[in-house]
């Protein structure tokens, strides 16, 4: 009889519960793309689920999953930085590869979790980091390999493009749609990692050290959010031909590279623009391709469920570790050029407010 | 020393001198994602190239390639069915990898070029057969894999999608727009395959087989191309807030798949109707993410090198076929429901014209 391959999920929220109930819907074709059976053996949660139709499956210590060499993948949804990193270097510390969707981890820890990945012929994976359901990982080191990538630019807070979206179409000024957002589950009760930037400050981090091969940390990059955005600056925008929008940024300057996250009149020709409501794109430049674009849910349940489980298919029908998805560890910023207004095309606006133009 | 690993182009044309010319711009880069040093080797086309820089590798003989020991993986972008396919059977049959961006033969011979791959433990892959530059196969097959996909809908003609545009944007009749599309080099002299719809079906044929996992032919497809589209058409479409836009659909009805290409009302909310001139989208359905799009340069010298240049890296870079990425032949076309309008909803026009509605 073949063997039956497990898998196991770290943290049972939003995230994780979508990790158990796609696999159970789909189950039958992600075995045939896994090239193997596969089952759910453990999920590790502090709580209490007795209720829920996997309550055999809930352990509180992280060392059953460790310890058990039936367990070959491990999905972390737990988010944060600990216990979620400790937990993963035990994982991958006995080979078993890591899909996560953890960007903070992942921007502020890759380096080190590749490379412990590397050292022990595993794999971890983090397509669900950056743009929830959108595959962006993967296309940015594969499929686009042969060009030398140039910029990338993107929406990738799906809470402030909600926001910044009912501005304008509704006219709610912004804490009226950052209630509207909170009301509908797109904003947290502290909805600060969003609009301050830090989340899409974050996921450009992690674009950016994929494809420049060294790890950006976050206290490198400008980081401007949508607070004082007002409903004059936003009438104002439109009338010349553009839409406000949080834009996260990266591109070569002096053969070094400049990262940065702020409000930005968005052409209203360019596809960015027309990105609208939770949804997230995120517009790549290179050389060969000249510029694609990459479209979809950037956060919900089972959007990035599904990235997680693409990575952990992934994972286990691929041998040994993926060597083109690394980036080593950046003893210094010396690759950083500082943010300087003066590298882009500028708009003042009557608010005194200078935003970056993306034409 | 490390060994230099060796390439091959099959046809030197606009596509194939781009594989040169990008190979060569960022071959260090190709080099460390490949994992190995390479070198283009042979240039086979039966025109003579003696102002070429690359005179040296130029060769009018397959077997020089095919018998060729050092040779790895072979980039075929002849186009047409012969003799691209007899060409790129000798060189699979020797375990040599190819990437095509040749959509005819994929459409086609698909089935028979992927099962030789998979006999020789090396790899067929064709991501620039569809949406040139724009990275879709490998996404759908890899990065989606734990969705069940329910419908792929795109723009997948970059000549008809700019007659389209030239034609509501600029009034042009489609004879005039045509004619423009012929003068920038966008159109053939003879554009039937793009007009009537043909290079649309073989891309959705391509598409659909993939997901799907049989051979989907071209002449399963319902096809009907944009030449009766009208400029009353296109400004009645826009009174009632749609695009007209050559689209390529497949999607599952009674447990079956309906495959067409067909002019088609879309919904100016839609992303798909921002899509204009020469840019091609795919959006793709499924269970887990909802929706995601992938939007870039559907042809063109470098953007469609890049795709086949990233396939030559994927090739070198992996052991042996990539599973996943695999259809069966189909001997019959039950698993195909008969294209009918009434599975839609539409619009019948003014003039008559009955078109499907996209929202």
């Amino acid at each position: 009889m073949e063997s039956v391959k497990k898998i196991a999920i770290l943290g049972y929220g939003i995230v994780g519960s979508g990790v158990a109930e796609l696999f159970y819907t789909n189950r039958k074709q992600i075995e045939k793309k896994a090239g193997t059976a596969l089952d759910l053996k453990y999920i590790l949660d502090i709580r209490d689920f007795s209720d829920s139709p996997y309550k055999e499956k809930f352990t509180k210590s992280i060392d059953d999953i460790v310890n058990d060499d039936e367990v070959v993948a491990v999905a972390e949804c737990m988010g944060g930085v600990e216990p979620a990193f400790t937990f993963i270097m035990k994982c991958l510390e006995k080979g078993k590869s890591v899909a996560t969707s953890n960007k903070e981890l992942v921007a502020f820890k890759g380096d080190i979790l590749l490379k412990t990945a590397k050292n022990n012929n595993c794999n971890f994976f983090f397509e669900a980091s950056v743009g929830g359901a959108i595959p962006i990982i993967r296309p940015l080191h594969k499929c686009l390999a042969a060009n030398r990538i140039t910029q990338i630019t993107g929406i990738l807070n799906g809470t402030t493009n909600y926001i910044l979206t009912k501005m304008e179409t509704s006219g709610l000024t912004f804490e009226d749609a950052l209630k509207e957002a909170q009301q509908l589950g797109y904003a947290e009760r502290d909805p600060s990692a969003d609009i301050l930037g830090d989340d899409a400050c974050r996921k450009i981090c992690i674009l950016s050290s994929l494809v420049f091969g060294k790890q950006v940390y976050p206290q490198y990059v400008y980081t401007k959010g949508i607070r004082e955005i007002t409903l004059e600056d936003i009438s104002e925008a439109k009338e010349k031909g553009y839409k406000i929008k949080l834009i996260a940024n990266v591109k070569e300057i002096n053969e070094k590279i400049t990262v940065s996250v702020s409000p930005t009149l968005v052409s209203t020709e360019n596809m960015l623009s027309q990105v609208s409501d939770v949804f997230n794109a995120v517009m790549i430049y290179g050389n060969g391709m000249d510029k694609v674009m990459f479209y979809g849910r950037g956060a919900g349940k089972l959007p990035t469920a599904s990235a997680v489980l693409g990575d952990i298919i992934g994972s286990i029908s691929s041998d040994g570790t993926v060597i083109s998805q690394y980036w080593e560890s950046s003893e210094n910023s010396d690759f950083i050029e500082s943010f300087d207004l003066n590298n882009y095309t500028t708009l003042k606006l009557k608010s005194g407010k200078e935003l970056i133009i993306l034409n």
